[in-house]
């Protein structure tokens, strides 16, 4: 028989902290804090299997709850001495949710349930005082009506504004017992006729509605979205706690407060909390009364006049100091607590772990390891490596006034200011004069990326999280904005307006990435500094991680920040980033349009150059470090002009017409360009690209390797392969101009060649392709978009009802489908190894800066992770608490 | 020590016609007549692993080859009673290729070798006749000089010129002996002149000049290009056969001929073959004198005065007869033979698998079936399934003169004239007012079907073999010429032109779809017509084979034309294609741009009606039979107007603003459309779109079972899921709507729910989805899209590349890519059937319709394949033989 009802109380407890997947956080927290010694009112949780039984029933609940109910009720009856419904006597309760993770959006609390018009006056005679008894029945009506029964919170308002009204009272406080009978007349008389039905007078009756209010609340729309935004399953259900009531409201010797075991803004190690005296803990958090500080220090730093509970209640207040004490020591991280004092009597009604900011749990959980309480594993885990993107980026001043202009995607984090531009040519014009811009676009393509660099920002109002704009400036640490749809930009006239309001070329906006906000006007910044904590903890997380992590950059720049940022060589340098900035575009257009290969030859002749010195700063950065190039890879269409004026210079400098230029782009166009003419098909059908390639990065290396005596072996990696055929060919022509290089410098040189793995056939034909292939890099971006039929560019049109209807449970562009995509990977990982067992395998797609991901790549034991310089600790982090996983689970 | 050389002659061989792989077919049956006792000059094959070995060692020869070859030329000396280079009675020898499939391209024959200054005089004195030996020498050296030497061919004929004008002579045969000695001087010092050293006089050196220039052949450019056109691989390398020479131009008694066991054109039983009368083989083929009748019925049938063999030389003929028997029996088909009569004796010097149309190979098949001769599983191997398509379709008339306009791909079998048309409107137009109409566009879309429908051929300048236009035309059995690149279409001027020609709207132009051709004029076509061996053989393959042939089909017509070639029921009814014709495109347009749920719904009422019509004529035809829908799966832009006059009329139609349409329009614009919002994501957008055809679907089947008293059990289609929660939540939806229509109609009504396997995702969860689905069809179009990564649309620009680069063998699309997407097909075949043991497993991509593909379906399993109803009796055929091939291999 399934055991339903964890009773606790009175120094003893059914369940404990290990039970929070059966009884919910707070559950299993209130048991153990039972368990250990601690005050807590008694009382008894309902686990989270009743509410898998309930749904799985049809909202039934199983014949054998009733009397487990019933008896862990007699428990808390005997332990508290009052009896539940006694008119003399009564025992009160609260009734509570509680799930597994903390969850907003669900019923929180009923408060006072037991309450009738026969307990009433029992609660008027334990407590002494008529009015308290009556306030806290009318309080318990409108709750339980609220958020049991489901009726409108303001038609309870605006009966006591309608009682005040009569009494000419401005405050509640103002009306007496017998005002307050009288609201609770109404408020039961407006419960009947609203309901058909009169208020539950039976305690039991209120209990088991409270008890279904609770478990049906999570399956209410905002506990779903969260639940969805917050990755957490359906499955796991919710608990709910019934627990006797204490009061901290009644009288001077009562208080309530909350607090945290350390500072949960900066981690400091200091006891940080509020309280207030004669209150329930609603008020607390509702802000109508200010509340004072715990301690001294926290007065003084704030400079209250109210007095400390240090002051005012010194004992109360040593006790609550010892339970920090031993809450700290037991839990081993910060709590978040909540107590009441009813009677000069502490009572501790929760413990949590604390929410912290990001700067605060790096300071703490690096403090605890320093101090032992936790091992440094333990303290790597306790860091969300998303979070440490807060540390990375310009934030908004906290403090600053904002007028919202409009809302999109959080595509990229961080707070930027500048006057608004509407094309790259004008923002790279702006920047270069000293001006901050922000770049505004319907969308972006590769040839905004100069604008894109120059701008602090970028603000679009089509594509996703992961459209070519959120992608580019995640990769550059550039905010972005992405995808607000409700604003219309008129290039014409140079404008953008949304909701009624219009910003022109010129004028000044903030974006915030992380918010997906754009404001008017310029909002003032902080800049982000990195603690020592942060630079420990880095430290403690490199010696843990087995998997190396690189960045995917081309630009000195990106390099440069990535190796600030820890990275360990480069594992994605996109080559045609390279082709779009001042001569190159020329030379590539040149190159494109020739008619045959002498004249793809000449153009290439004049690239050469160029990319060897790209080549070669890249090298110097990464000082020998691994640096994988991929060979030109989008389709030669995105680097040929869209407007005619473009395409009339095109055709002049190719010494052509415009019509041929015409002509040429009309032949280049593709229906499905992700499925067309690009990756190692260009090599294939242009070999010179490939040569041209090959000899830039050969010659840099060599020249590097002279100047700098360190040894460049580069990476040459192929792109969007699906047979090994593809890279014996091009591997020919690579170890063909590699020999060249060799004879004309008279140098010996040492390089890779390999390929991505971004083709659902490239995945099953791992085996063949590593007979040719060095190493494999997991482009998943590409790979996802294969295997589910589904173009990031596109999916923004469909990709939100699936989420919402929850056909995936995770935009799979964020984070990897291990079911489908994984499989592929774990797939190609296997066979490629039967092949080439000293295979080198990573991944390189955006998925390399998503800690689940990363978790993924652990499990398939890839050697690298490859991502955008500003996710390289994010990364180094993810991987050493993969690690870690892996070897507990392994252990 | 592997043997390198195989002798026979003298009744006696090493070889044998089951050796083919090893000595060519060629060889192998030289061998083979040999052994069995028929007339053939003595002579020896080296093998095709010398070929091979050649290859693999930088093409020289095994060291131990020359020995085998000495030894073998000692056994044909002994034989004829001559010695190869003895100038009193000298050896001659010819030299043949011969792989293991008949392989033109390759050098073919070198005559006469072992001639040389010396022994043309033996030659003279053993034939006594010296104008004889001369005109045999001179031959030779130019022969040799050509295939050899590899010097023009011009340059011989040249000098011959020069000589003929000298002597006044009109014809060869006018020189004299003295004359043709002096062109053999000529010969020689033009050939030393080229070469810079003299002809070989040394019989050997010629005999190992001839070896290397045959396996040299193997590799050159037209024989590597047949290789690839015919899936030939490279490594079977080719034999070279060295045999005793026979001439049939010694005298009137002797002669040369060429002869078919039956005749290859009707399979009529009956001999067929040509003599000449003192003369050489290549005199035959050359076609200088015209060959004479070897029967007399074969005379009196062609009119001719001249004798037939079976008059002039009734003993030999006789001989023949009686070979002609012996050889049918003993290969068990109808031969191609080659003989040579020597001074009264006759020779045989090759017999091979006759080359027949498809009409006479299947006369010839069920005959010898039904004579006993095979068994009906070897006379449905012996068809071609691919060949069938001659029968299918009007085909030129073969005796026709044609003025070639351009090429293109032979995207859709068939002949058609017409007047060209340029847009699908006027096709519909003209063909309304009787006219025959090709429609010629750059490329096609679902927009012009009606167009297309409407024409009697369809001609596109972009495209492959599977682009939209050929798909199409496949699926109706119209003719088409796909992507003929050299051809401008100019809409604007209503012409298109290509080297230099111009045809404008409404000039005629005939098109070949079997061969890709357009020609200028109307061509006469012939008819086809189905012979009683075609019915007859058809009925044995139904016998024979596991795996049921559907049809694609959405139109009435397709699914009657389906049904006469046998199709046993519909495998994919593309439900988008109802959309466009008339009033509906109307109703769809209004559709797509509501701007709410109630607006769709008005709309789709309207569509109801149309598709309940629709489905009813397929049940109807089907008559039980099952059909398959699917739902709407195209991206919904495709219904939508592209210019702007179009689109101002929708905006009147609904209502609303050009400005609002184009809005839309933008909106639904996709990057990859491919990979965008369709399929099963619409339904997912728009549960309406799928409640309205599951309606029309269940009500047409209650309809036209009420009305037949046949029961019709619809299967429903999802398209492009990735997940089960795909089907999952439209199974809920179908499921709906099959329940209310049950009640309101009060009948019971089966049905089954399953998906389209076409994204790789799908093909891995495969066990998941089964689940949900009762059925798969495999669409490995989209499949072999998504795993190549590789858009039909746009694989134009790179594939012929590939298969010239033999990165792929066949294009993937034509048939099915076993190692990768084949690979999919089984992993989800095998976890389907695991979750689902009787999971209804089908194809009905475009490989439903390829012999290959079929092969590969039998031995995955599938219950069914579905091809376009053209190619119904193909996919017949061809599951026939995977059938008898999958038993064979089991046995």
């Amino acid at each position: 028989m399934t055991k339903w009802v964890y009773s606790f109380g009175d120094g003893k407890a059914e369940g404990s902290a290990e039970m929070r997947d059966l009884l919910g956080g707070k559950g299993a927290n209130l048991a153990e804090m039972c368990a250990i010694g601690l005050p807590v009112p008694p009382g008894f949780t309902i686990s989270t299997e009743v509410c898998t039984w309930f749904y799985d029933h049809d909202r039934c609940y199983p014949d054998d709850l009733p009397a487990a109910v019933d008896t862990a009720l007699a428990g808390i009856e005997a332990t508290v001495g009052a009896r539940f419904g006694d008119a003399g006597n009564p025992l009160l309760v609260s009734v509570r949710s509680g799930a597994r993770a903390s969850m907003p959006g669900m019923m929180d609390t009923v408060l006072n349930l037991g309450l009738n018009d026969e307990t009433v006056a029992g609660l008027a005679t334990a407590s002494g005082d008529e009015r308290f008894a009556w306030d806290s029945y009318r309080r318990f009506i409108q709750m339980y009506g609220d958020v049991v029964l489901d009726l409108d919170h303001y038609d309870f308002e605006s009966l006591l504004e309608q009682v005040k009204d009569e009494q000419g009272a401005q405050l509640d406080t103002e009306l007496d017992a017998e005002h307050l009978k009288d609201l609770v007349g109404r408020y039961k008389a407006m419960v009947e006729d609203r309901l058909g039905k009169p208020f539950p007078m039976d305690p039991r009756d209120q209990l088991w509605g409270a008890v279904g209010a609770v478990f049906g609340s999570w399956m209410n729309q905002r506990a779903m979205t969260y639940r969805r935004l917050h990755r957490i399953p359906d499955e796991w259900g919710t608990a709910v706690n019934v627990q006797a009531m204490v009061f901290g409201n009644m009288g001077n010797d009562c208080a309530t407060g909350v607090a945290f075991t350390r500072d949960p803004s900066t981690g400091e190690n200091r006891f940080y909390g509020e309280y207030l005296v004669n209150a329930q803990g609603e008020d607390v958090v509702a802000g109508i009364r200010t509340p004072q500080n715990l301690t001294l220090a926290g007065k003084t730093a704030q400079g209250s006049d109210k007095p400390a509970m240090e002051e005012s209640m010194p004992e109360i207040f040593g006790q609550l100091v010892a339970v920090r004490e031993r809450l700290e020591r037991h839990y081993r991280d910060m709590q978040d607590i909540e107590f009441t004092v009813q009677a000069g009597k502490l009572w501790m009604l929760q413990t949590r772990s604390g929410k912290r900011t990001t700067a605060a749990a790096l300071k703490i959980a690096v403090e605890m390891a320093q101090d032992g309480l936790i091992t440094r594993a333990e303290a790597i885990e306790r860091i969300d490596p998303a979070s440490l993107d807060q540390l990375l980026h310009p934030t908004l001043d906290p403090d600053a006034e904002v007028t919202l202009f409009a809302r999109g995607l959080p595509a990229s984090p961080g707070a930027a200011s500048g006057t608004v531009v509407f094309d790259a040519d004008l923002a790279e014009q702006k920047a270069a004069a000293g001006e901050s811009v922000i770049l505004a676009r319907v969308e972006t393509s590769p040839e905004d990326i100069h604008g894109m660099h120059a701008a602090k920002g970028i603000f679009t109002t089509r594509g996703g999280m992961t459209s070519h704009a959120a992608v580019v400036a995640r990769g550059m640490g550039r905010p972005c904005v992405a995808g607000a749809g409700d604003v219309r930009i008129d290039y014409q006239s140079r404008t953008m307006s949304c909701g009624g309001r219009t910003v022109s070329e010129g004028d000044k906006v903030t974006l915030d990435g992380a918010a997906g906000t754009i404001m008017l006007g310029a909002v003032a910044t902080i800049e982000p500094k990195f603690s020592g904590e942060f630079e420990t903890l880095m430290g403690w997380a490199d010696e843990i991680r087995r998997m190396r992590v690189r960045t995917n950059a081309e630009t000195p720049e990106d390099a440069r920040t990535a190796r600030k940022f820890g990275a360990e060589g480069i594992g994605l340098c996109r080559t045609e980033h390279m082709f779009f900035e001042g001569d190159r575009i020329v030379a590539m257009r040149e190159m494109i349009l020739a008619s045959d290969e002498a004249g793809r030859r000449r153009a290439l002749d004049k690239l050469l150059p160029m990319q060897r010195r790209d080549f070669a700063d890249l090298f110097e950065i990464m000082a020998g470090l691994p640096v994988t190039i991929r060979l030109l890879d989008p389709p030669l269409h995105e680097f040929l002009p869209h407007e005619e004026d473009e395409m009339q210079q095109v055709a002049d400098a190719a010494g052509t017409t415009l019509e041929e230029v015409k002509r040429r782009l009309a032949r280049l166009d593709e229906t499905n360009p992700m499925l067309g003419h690009r990756g190692c098909r260009l090599a294939i059908s242009y070999p010179e690209i490939c040569e041209m390639q090959a000899r830039a990065i050969f010659e840099a290396a060599v020249d590097v390797a002279e100047k700098s005596g360190e040894t460049v072996i580069p990476e040459v990696m192929i792109p969007l392969a699906a047979t090994r055929q593809e890279i014996d060919l091009l591997k020919e022509v690579i170890d063909r101009v590699a020999d060249e290089v060799r004879g004309d410098r008279g140098v010996t040189l040492d390089y890779m060649v390999g390929t991505m793995i971004e083709l659902p056939r490239a995945a099953l034909r791992a085996g063949d392709i590593a007979e040719s292939a060095a190493f494999f890099s997991f482009g998943t971006n590409d790979l996802t978009q294969t295997t589910f039929g589904m173009s990031r560019d596109d999916a923004g049109n469909f990709l939100e009802t699936y989420l919402q209807k929850k056909i995936v449970e995770i935009d799979p562009f964020v984070s990897i489908d291990t079911a489908g995509v994984g499989e592929l990977v774990e797939i190609a990982a296997e066979r490629g190894r039967r092949t080439r067992p000293d295979i080198k395998l990573g991944i390189c797609g955006e998925h390399g800066g998503d800690p689940a991901s990363i978790a993924f790549c652990e499990t398939v034991g890839l050697d690298y992770v490859s991502c955008s310089p500003y996710r390289v600790p994010i990364a180094r982090l993810a991987a050493a608490q993969a690690a870690a996983a892996k070897g507990r689970d392994g252990a």
